[in-house]
Formats: C-alpha cells, sequence, structure tokens
C-alpha cells in the first residue's frame, strides 16, 4: 500500500475512533443520563468534535492526502471520501462552524418554547439567523465542491442525488397523491371499522416481544441493545448498537413499530463491510439509503399481509384476548390507515412524502433566498393545503413542528421520502430475486431478505453514492413507480 | 490573569473533557455494553488515551508553562499540578508506555486463567516482564521528579505521602496486630454467634433500599445513577456520577455496604470545588484521600453502633421478619467478624492493613529488584504467615487473587490503608467539631457529617497532598493512633 495512503487511513481510523465515542456519548445522553449530567456532557461532546475536526483539517493529512495513491475500486472510492471530507472540513471558516452551532443551538432552544406556545413570531428572528448562516455554509461549500448550494448541504446527509433529480420526482408524486389519495380514502371509508386490540399491553411484555421480534429480523444481542428514551432511535457503533424506544402502555404498535424501524437502521450498520471498519468507505451510504432500510423493514417486510398472518398470532399469545382484532386484515386496518394529519411523524406512508415535499421546496426556497423566514408560516399553509387539501389551524402544527430547520438542518428532509421510494424499489428487487419471499415472510423468517439486503446493499459501506447504490443493488436508479406501484398494490388493489 | 497560565488552563480543561468521556465510556463498559462491542471500546479508549498525551506533551504547552504565573495560592497549586502532570508525561518515553500496555495487557489476560487454575507458573514470565517495565518506568518518573523510584510510582495514585513515612505505621500496625487481634477473637469466642437475617431478599427491594439510603447519604440522582456491574465502582464525572453495585439474593449485606461504600466515593467527586472543575487542582486528592471518603461513610459511619440503631427497622421494614436478627448488637457481629482470611477484598477493618502491609512490601522489593518474581509465591506465604499466622493453601488464595499487579498497579495497594487510617482520623476530628454526631448517626442524619467533609476535604479538590490535606482537615499529619483507637473501641471495649 502506497504509504501516505496508508497513513491517512491510519489517520481516518482515529477520527472514526472519535466519532465512535461521540456516538456512545450521544446515546448514553438520551438513554441514560441524568438530568445533572447535560452541561458536563456538551462540554465533553464539543471538545471530541473540535479534536476531531482539528485532525480533518491538519496539514499533515492534507500532504498525505496529495502522495496518496489507490490500487482498486474500494481504495479509490476510500480516498475519493477521504478528500471529500477534508474538503468539505476545509470549506468552512472555524468562525462560520462556531457561529452555526451558536445559532443552532439557541434558535433550538427557543424553538422549544415557541413550538409548545404556536408562537412563530418568538422564533422567526432565531431562524432567520440560523438560515442565513446556513446560506453562508451553504455557499462556501459550493464553491469547493461545485455543486449548487442547496445541493452542497443535501450532499452533507446523502451524496451522489441532486436536486434536479428529486425536484421531478416530487412533483409525479404530487401528481399521484392528487390521484390515488382520495381512492384511498374511499375505499378506506368502505371498509368495516378496524378492531382494536385488547389492552392491558404491560411495558414487561411489550419489552420482550420488541427484543424477541428484532432478534428474528436478526438483530443480535451480544452486539446490541434495547433501551428507552424519548424519541427513538438507533445509536452506537457497527459492533455495538443502541437502538432505543418508548413504550406506550396503551398501544404496543408505536414501540413495536419502532423498534422493528430501528432495528432495520440496526441491522444496515451491523452489515457494514468489517475489513472496512473505520475508513470513510465503511460507513452507510448515507441518510436516504439508510433509511431505505429501517422502512424497508418496517414498512414493506413487517407491514405487509404475509407477515402480519406472522405477526397476529405472536401478539395475541403476548397479549391475549380474542382473535378477531389479531387478525392479518385487521392489523392491517389499524396500521396502514391512512389519513391527511398535520403532524409529518404521524403520517402514513401515503401522505408521508406530502410533508417531505413541502418541506423541501421551502427549504430550497429559504437557501436559494427566494423566501423569507417571515413569510415561512403563510408559505407553509399555502403549500400544505395545495399538497393535502388541509390548512393547519395554528403553526405548531405547522411550520414549527419539527426540530431539524431551528436546528440548522437544511438539506436533510429529501432523504426520509428519498429511502421510502428506494424501500420499495429494494423490495421488488428482493422479490424477483427471492421466489419464496412472501412465503418467509409469512413464516416470520427474515433471513432472506436481511441476508439479500447485506449482499447487495449493507456489504457495500460507502462506496456508492445513492443512484449508483441503487443501481447496484436493483439495476436501475431510483424508480419512483415502484413505489407507487407498491402503494397502488397494498391500498387500491 | 496572566495569558499564557490562561491558555494553560484552557488546554488542561480540554484534556480533562476528554478524561471525562474516557471515565463515561469506562463505566459504559462495565455496566452497559453488549459483550460485543469490547474490541471497538478498546480502540475508542486507546484513541482517547493518545489524544490526551499528545495534547498534555504538546510543546505549546511546555511553552505555556514555561511563561505561567499564579496569582493566589489555589493557581499555584493549579500550576504545579499542570507542570507535575507535563513532567511526569514528558519522563515517560511512548516507546515505554506502549510496551507497558501491552505487557499489562497480556499478563492480565493470562493471569485470569492462571487464578482459576491456580497456576503461578503460567503467569510468571509475564508478570516477570510487567515489573521489569515498572521497574525502567519508576526509575524515569524517579529522575524527573527527584523521588526515589517507588514513590514516584505511588506519586501516580496519591502524592504527598513516601514510603518512608508508610513503614513506620506500617511496622506500628504489625505491632498492633500481634497483640490486639487474639483478643479480638478471643471476645468474639464468647459473645453469642450472628443471627443471620431472615430473607428473602428479593433484588427489587434490595435496590430500592440501596437507592434511598444513597440518598439520605446525602447523593443527588440528579447528578447520579445507581446499576449494576460485575464488579462494584464508582465512576463517571462530578456532575454525572455513576455507581454500580451487584445483588446477591441470598445476602443483601454485599450490596448494602457496597453502595455506601460507593456512595462515600460518589460524594466526594460531587463536593469538589466546582469554579475548578476541570482543572487538576480541582480533582479528588488522590486514591488514598478517595478511600478515606469512602470508608469514613461506609466503615466509619454506616457501622457504628448508633448508625445500627437507625438501620436495622430499615432493613426489617424492607425484608420483614422478626426484630432480633435486625438489632443493632446482631448487625454488628454479622457485619463486624474478624477472621484471618485470605482474600483481602473479603477481609474485616483489622486484618486488612495486613494484606495491606504484605503487598506493600512485596511490591517495594519487587521494584527495588531485591525480590524476583519467580520467588514471590514463597515471599507472599512467608510474609502472609508472619503477619497472620496462617498460610494460603493455594497461589489462588495467595499471590494471584489481585489483579493488579498483573495488571501493572504499583504502588497503589497502601493507599487502601492510608485511607482507612485517615477514615479513623477524620472521624474522630468530625466527632469533636460536632458534638451531636452520635445522636445524628442514630437518626441516619447524615448532614452534619457530609457537610463537614465537605468543607475540610472534598472543597479542597487537589490543593493538598495527603499529609497537606489530613493537616488541613483534623490539624495533623497522617496519625496511625486514631485507627487503632477507633479499632480498640469498637471491637475490645
Amino acid at each position: 500500500m502506497n504509504p501516505a495512503y496508508a497513513q491517512a487511513k491510519a489517520r481516518f481510523a482515529r477520527i472514526a475512533a472519535l466519532g465512535e465515542a461521540q456516538a456512545m456519548l450521544g446515546w448514553d445522553a438520551s438513554a441514560m443520563m441524568p438530568p445533572g449530567g447535560g452541561a458536563a456532557r456538551g462540554e465533553q461532546l464539543a471538545t471530541l468534535a473540535g479534536l476531531a475536526h482539528e485532525l480533518l483539517t491538519a496539514p499533515a493529512l492534507t500532504a498525505d492526502l496529495a502522495e496518496a495513491r489507490a490500487a482498486d475500486p474500494w481504495d479509490s472510492a476510500n480516498l475519493a471520501l477521504m478528500r471529500r471530507a477534508q474538503a468539505r472540513a476545509l470549506a468552512l471558516p472555524t468562525a462560520l462552524v462556531e457561529a452555526s452551532a451558536r445559532a443552532n443551538s439557541a434558535c433550538e432552544k427557543v424553538w422549544r418554547g415557541a413550538k409548545a406556545a404556536g408562537d412563530f413570531a418568538a422564533v422567526s428572528p432565531f431562524l432567520t439567523e440560523v438560515v442565513r448562516l446556513q446560506r453562508e455554509t451553504a455557499e462556501a461549500l459550493a464553491a469547493a465542491s461545485g455543486l449548487s448550494p442547496y445541493d452542497a448541504l443535501m450532499e452533507g446527509y446523502q451524496r451522489g442525488v441532486t436536486a434536479a433529480e428529486v425536484e421531478p420526482v416530487f412533483t409525479a408524486y404530487e401528481a399521484f397523491l392528487r390521484e390515488a389519495l382520495p381512492q384511498v380514502e374511499e375505499r378506506q371509508a368502505r371498509a368495516p371499522a378496524a378492531l382494536p386490540l385488547p389492552g392491558p399491553f404491560p411495558v414487561a411484555q411489550q419489552r420482550a416481544l420488541c427484543r424477541s421480534l428484532s432478534q428474528r429480523m436478526g438483530l443480535d444481542y451480544d452486539h446490541a441493545r434495547l433501551d428507552e428514551s424519548l424519541h427513538p432511535f438507533c445509536g452506537g457503533t457497527p459492533t455495538d448498537i443502541r437502538i432505543t424506544t418508548h413504550y406506550d402502555p396503551a398501544d404496543p404498535a408505536k414501540a413495536l413499530l419502532g423498534v422493528l424501524h430501528e432495528t432495520g437502521h440496526a441491522l444496515y450498520e451491523r452489515g457494514l463491510p468489517e475489513p472496512w471498519a473505520r475508513q470513510p468507505v465503511g460507513e452507510a451510504a448515507g441518510m436516504a439509503a439508510h433509511e431505505s432500510q429501517s422502512l424497508i423493514i418496517e414498512m414493506q417486510a413487517c407491514r405487509s399481509d404475509s407477515f402480519l398472518r406472522f405477526l397476529g398470532p405472536q401478539l395475541q399469545a403476548s397479549f391475549g384476548g380474542p382473535a378477531a382484532p389479531y387478525a392479518p386484515e385487521n392489523l392491517g386496518r389499524l396500521w396502514r390507515h391512512v389519513s391527511r394529519g398535520f403532524i409529518r411523524v404521524n403520517a402514513d406512508e401515503i401522505t408521508y412524502p406530502a410533508h417531505i415535499i413541502l418541506r423541501f421546496r421551502l427549504e430550497r426556497a429559504l437557501i436559494g433566498g427566494d423566501l423569507s423566514v417571515a413569510d415561512l408560516p403563510g408559505a407553509w399553509n399555502e403549500g400544505f393545503a395545495r399538497l393535502l387539501g388541509v390548512t393547519p389551524p395554528t403553526d405548531a402544527e405547522g411550520c414549527l413542528q419539527d426540530i431539524h430547520w431551528h436546528d440548522g438542518a437544511f438539506g436533510y428532509f429529501p432523504s426520509y421520502t428519498l429511502g421510502a421510494m428506494a424501500a420499495a424499489q429494494l423490495m421488488k428487487a428482493a422479490r424477483i430475486a427471492l421466489p419464496g419471499l412472501e412465503a418467509d415472510l409469512a413464516a416470520g423468517n427474515m433471513a432472506p431478505l436481511v441476508g439479500w439486503l447485506r449482499h447487495n446493499l449493507h456489504g457495500q459501506g460507502n462506496r456508492l453514492g445513492f443512484q449508483d447504490l441503487l443501481r447496484h443493488a436493483t439495476g436501475k436508479p431510483l424508480d419512483p413507480g415502484d413505489f407507487t406501484e407498491h402503494l397502488r398494490a397494498r391500498y387500491l388493489s
């Protein structure tokens, strides 16, 4: 191996180990830390982030990267990712990074109160400053990468797909929605009402069921933990995954489907190519790719008719009561209910993309300078009404609902719907490759699907950008027709 | 503030934040981590340790320390500790540090099997290498500090006390033991047999009792957690303490007294001077000082007749059954039983120092080159027989029992007995300062004692070395007479 490349690899392994420490401390802060530990944790994380930035921008690394030569495609991809990571880090002046971190933190704090009070005016000046600094950030990244400013932000979450590619996909989905949503609602209205599951749902039983189902998906608890946190997430590191959930004693579906979702993320991390651990090419391929893996498990596989046939008796064994509510048709009615709600995180898989399309349009306009923060509530409500035909009664149910923008995350939202679409496309390809898949799902046998994902996607690490990864796994770039085909099959056939 | 000193403070704050991250990851590894996370955790901790070492030995810090001027006694102490920390770090060549870490790790691994098999020959060559590198380390530290090699090692655990001061203290204790131990045994033989506590002792009740008693000691769970681990410890950081214990369903005393012990450590960390957080002078004053704080809570306060009067009814309320076993005299017979056992961690407070005296003599001889590792088992058994009149039947109950030496910790053992003696001395001073102390203990009111400790010891941080800290808190340096006076009062009056 070229010595400069070997040295660069060693430097990136150190940066990655710092990132792992940050991941574990982040998990701890959400799942374990007593409230009084918060201030010190902030210092610890800031110190680790500062050191990682110093290592990433070190002149010695620049020199190594200039001399480095890669011998094979994996090394080439790794080296390109190293150079990209350093270029992005060097593109941003320290003063801008620090001003952004301060503005995001200040805005996020004010947002919590503003959301509770439905008071957009309170957060507006803070969000204005966040957006101003995000524009500056986008321009600096654009200048260093040759991408457009918005694409340069998006690249920080998911590389290998541009806003110009996303736009027609979203426009087409809007048309699908206009046509299909009323039909789905009509069919739903004609169907029998869903029977609620008979309670009670003791947390201990919920926990045991979540654990056993995640194991059935393929999660190995020698390399994972399942804990509780206010907002469920998948954290940790590839050999030490930490997933969390939140148990609602009145509704086991929340924790159950949530854990299946996080298990999809976890399986991706566990399936990353071990020989490339702690190298850029050994990481997951981005946020859209990650979301495709949580959604292929939760939405595609586990909410399928086939799997619900398997799941019903498992639920009944855990919680008891008569068989009827556990029938697959009833579980489908309960867990695939479609409605024009205002809150993204509660949305069904048909209306969810509308939430994302709205945010994609608005954040592009904010970053492009075509929309001012002061005009955001009006633009939100107008856009929401155009997409879903209803208007949020308050800003708390409108532009104040999500933390993302108020914490400086612009370019992230498209990942959710790109992931949902990729999940449908991957599922379709898996079904073709695995003719016994439906029977496997009905038997609760996830190994064939997870094995296929491991081979075609997880094991590819971060070698390929979004479109190329889909090409590799399914033979074509993003094809949103697979997603609408899935929706028609599930909701309209 | 002198700018160079201000810069040095900022650098040390960063090093301390890295140390905090290491502390949290260490706690996680013992209390939370799934087994498969071990290898990655090793990488993470090694990376953090390496970065901390780089920051501590950076030429820029050397330059700051050369220019730095302190304005008051706290700053002076802080600056002196900074210089000492850098001098110790610079004294050790990287190759020696790495060779030591490897040798310790290899020896510790072999030791686990050797201890289980009672096979000293298996570990002997590994321990020989560990000792060789410890000698080299001691000589390098000695050359940089002007201390003797063994004192230079001891300084790494507890500064401000020398082997020359420890030696006569231990010799005097040996004489006390020869006289007092047979008397204690004779009295014990004449006393009624201890009644066992009536079980069962459900873990949930043990946990609740441990938690409520630690709160009663003054531990605030907004800044602390209580979890489980194989070997109990106190970890975390001053605003986010993590104590652990191990529940034995057959004996609640283990977890209970263990948690009280760890709570003593925790209160010390919580009581460190907040304005000096993340500075060397704001840390605890060393391992002997720390042990004095765990033992003043566990041994001095909580095993006192007065506190046992309070504790008995608490235990009975938790576990039920007749009153007799919960009487303070019976709890005293159960929890202050003296015996000539072979295992240090099970030893009572009278024979415990004999274990330490033996290790102190042997490790000084090993580091001084007067004893070879091959001769250790013989020297151990001979020394043990001289001190306690009994000979370990196997090396597993002899020189193989503790991890410390096999993990490269030389100079640490004296801290245990220095801490026990300091605890007695501090308790005597507290009793004089707080005339109502016995009544408070009998009422379970710990606030006066903990307040006194906070003011006289915790709040002093690391400003003073061991002897000076005792002088500050009690008006005199270590006076082992206070310890033997305590033992005579408890066991012979």
